[in-house]
């Protein structure tokens, strides 16, 4: 199961919000449907929205009817900025988008089938090197688990929110191959049950032990010392660490130290924004408040009650063990740790490559 | 609204189950009625979960059909047992269950009708005591809020929890009287939601400003400073001050030690257990991993995945700034606190006094 991918002139992808009950694929040549879907938390998960606005910006040059760069032009950046507002947390999309767009205007006097191709190779290149660094997390991580451990996590960072095996949910898979993932305890993750639905369905499927709790059940777990690490993805990670998750990922974060339990991030480096010295430049998304009143359409909650949604909380580097990272895994000083990612080339100008890879070959 | 009651012979109370978006009464002359609204929560809360097990307990002898003390004996100590096995945490069951027996016993050579009117006495001199406590416990913890005060609440301690105003949320609506509640934030209290569902539906029936949020959010608050309190009910309080308390309790108290704020517990003398010396002797029950995995008939979570649905967590006593009783706010140590409050006279043998307050008069 690939969450998002191009697929004969089409974008392909998984219909989250009606897992796990029903697969249902979407394949459209209609670049809103894949902007609506991101909004939608249909397509959801930093690094798989990076990727499928990318592939969203492909589908507006192959679909259009326009015969001059100009016009393209103009189709396409009036693209970037509609996807540029579906979704306001995950850094990766707005890489994602940053990355497209140079490749576009690097090749301003090409022909426009000649753009189609590049576009469609960054694209796939995003995709791939998504998949890459997934592998690599996973790797990274599955190292800071030497004994058969249990593991609790947060919201869904699997197969489903990335192009690739996950982030923090690859490194328990990875761990799991070596035979040390005891068991996991899955977060519901409230709203919108990620961790119930996705995580839970992602885990049986790769035959791990998963046990799913309600968000306040990790303090109990926690005191009865069932939790050995806790590991999380990332929307958002600042330049100083401070990192934009799921809603009530703090919460765990402040259990862990309370309890002297390893509490890690892991992300690829798409998610750091160079930009955000800290947690409290990131912006939090609010979420409808039916998503607190509302399970589908069944009212939960008393007519006419107020509701605050904020879909992320920022978890400051304080309590951050170490990010996993495709490039190893970062540690405190995460100023330090960060900002040599910058100068050594992994990802030299963050999300934003001075020369678009896809050029480089 | 009384949550419940004795009305012309029969046990009336309100379906909680169905609440907000029904108010259904259930009147009944069968015990094991109030017993299965115990174990279904129909009723709960543990003030109410005690008051409603002995009005249980009066209707075995208003409706048996027996001549003789011995015949009636069997059946009142069977229907004991049968509402002992309800619910294990709330203590307040087993003091009200241990308080009807004592009068049943002391009455032992009474006749039938006059049993009757003795059980049902001591039952509704129980409601009353309750109602009082509610009205004191409103009184002493207003006095702990100063100033206009942002209050985070979690589950439900209202009039529904009770047979009068309700513990925490006494506080909180005595405290709006007197002008000092700017905004309740509700946790919505996952898995039965008893936050969004009750605690709304009542603040806003009193004209409270009241905000649900999920349980993973309180952090977010916290840190944005929007929280000046955190009161919560309790239905197990050790003899050193321990707490048991709806699940996701202690995650609130963590994160109000973590940022300076408050955390208080509200509760009447009746849900002191004076024999649990803290609060690894409270038994936590466990309820149905449907109660996680659905919502109604709904189907959330995935197929075959495991599920950790304990309903209560402990608060250690060292989060705890105080506990508002009653008969007044008790402070650290609470193992002289508590102590105290049997030797005072206030509940001299806990819940279990030396003499029915019904035989005193």
């Amino acid at each position: 199961m690939v969450s998002v991918e191009w697929r004969n002139g089409v974008v392909r992808f998984i219909d989250q919000t009606k897992l796990p009950h029903e697969e249902v694929y979407v394949e459209t040549s209609d670049y809103r449907v894949v902007g609506e879907a991101i909004r939608k938390l249909q397509i959801r998960g930093a690094p798989a929205i990076g990727v499928a606005a990318a592939y969203g910006l492909v589908l507006v040059a192959h679909a259009s009817s326009v015969t001059t760069m100009q016009e393209l032009s103009e189709e396409f950046y009036s693209a970037i900025n509609y996807f540029s507002q579906t979704r306001p947390t995950a850094v990766n999309l707005f890489g994602a988008l940053e990355r497209v767009r140079r490749t576009f205007d690097l090749n301003a006097r090409a022909e426009i089938p000649d753009i189609r191709r590049y576009l469609l190779n960054e694209a796939k290149m995003m995709q791939e090197e998504d998949a890459d660094a997934c592998r690599k997390i996973g790797e990274f991580g599955a190292g800071l688990i030497q004994i058969p451990s249990s593991i609790l996590t947060h919201c869904n960072t699997g197969a489903l929110a990335t192009t690739g095996s996950g982030t923090a949910q690859s490194v328990i898979t990875t761990a799991a191959k070596q035979g040390n993932v005891l068991r996991v305890f899955a977060d519901e993750t409230r709203p919108l049950f990620q961790g119930s639905r996705l995580t839970a369905w992602e885990l049986l499927r790769a035959g791990i032990d998963v046990t799913v709790i309600t968000d306040g059940t990790a303090g109990l777990l926690m005191q009865n010392r069932e939790v050995d690490l806790v590991i999380v993805g990332a929307d958002r990670i600042a330049a100083n660490g401070d990192t934009a998750n799921k809603i009530g990922t703090y919460v765990l974060a402040v259990l862990a130290r309370q309890h002297g339990v390893p509490f890690y991030v892991a992300a690829p480096t798409t998610t750091i924004d160079f930009k955000s010295r800290n947690g409290r430049n990131i912006p939090i998304e609010e979420r409808d408040p039916r998503d607190v009143t509302h399970i589908g359409n069944l009212r939960i909650a008393a007519e006419g009650v107020g509701v605050f949604a904020p879909a992320f909380d920022v978890t400051p580097n304080e309590f951050i063990h170490g990010i996993v990272t495709e490039v190893g895994v970062l540690r405190p000083p995460f100023v330090k740790s960060i900002a040599a990612l910058r100068t050594d080339g992994g990802a030299p100008d963050g999300n934003q490559p001075a020369v678009p890879r896809g050029q480089r070959a």
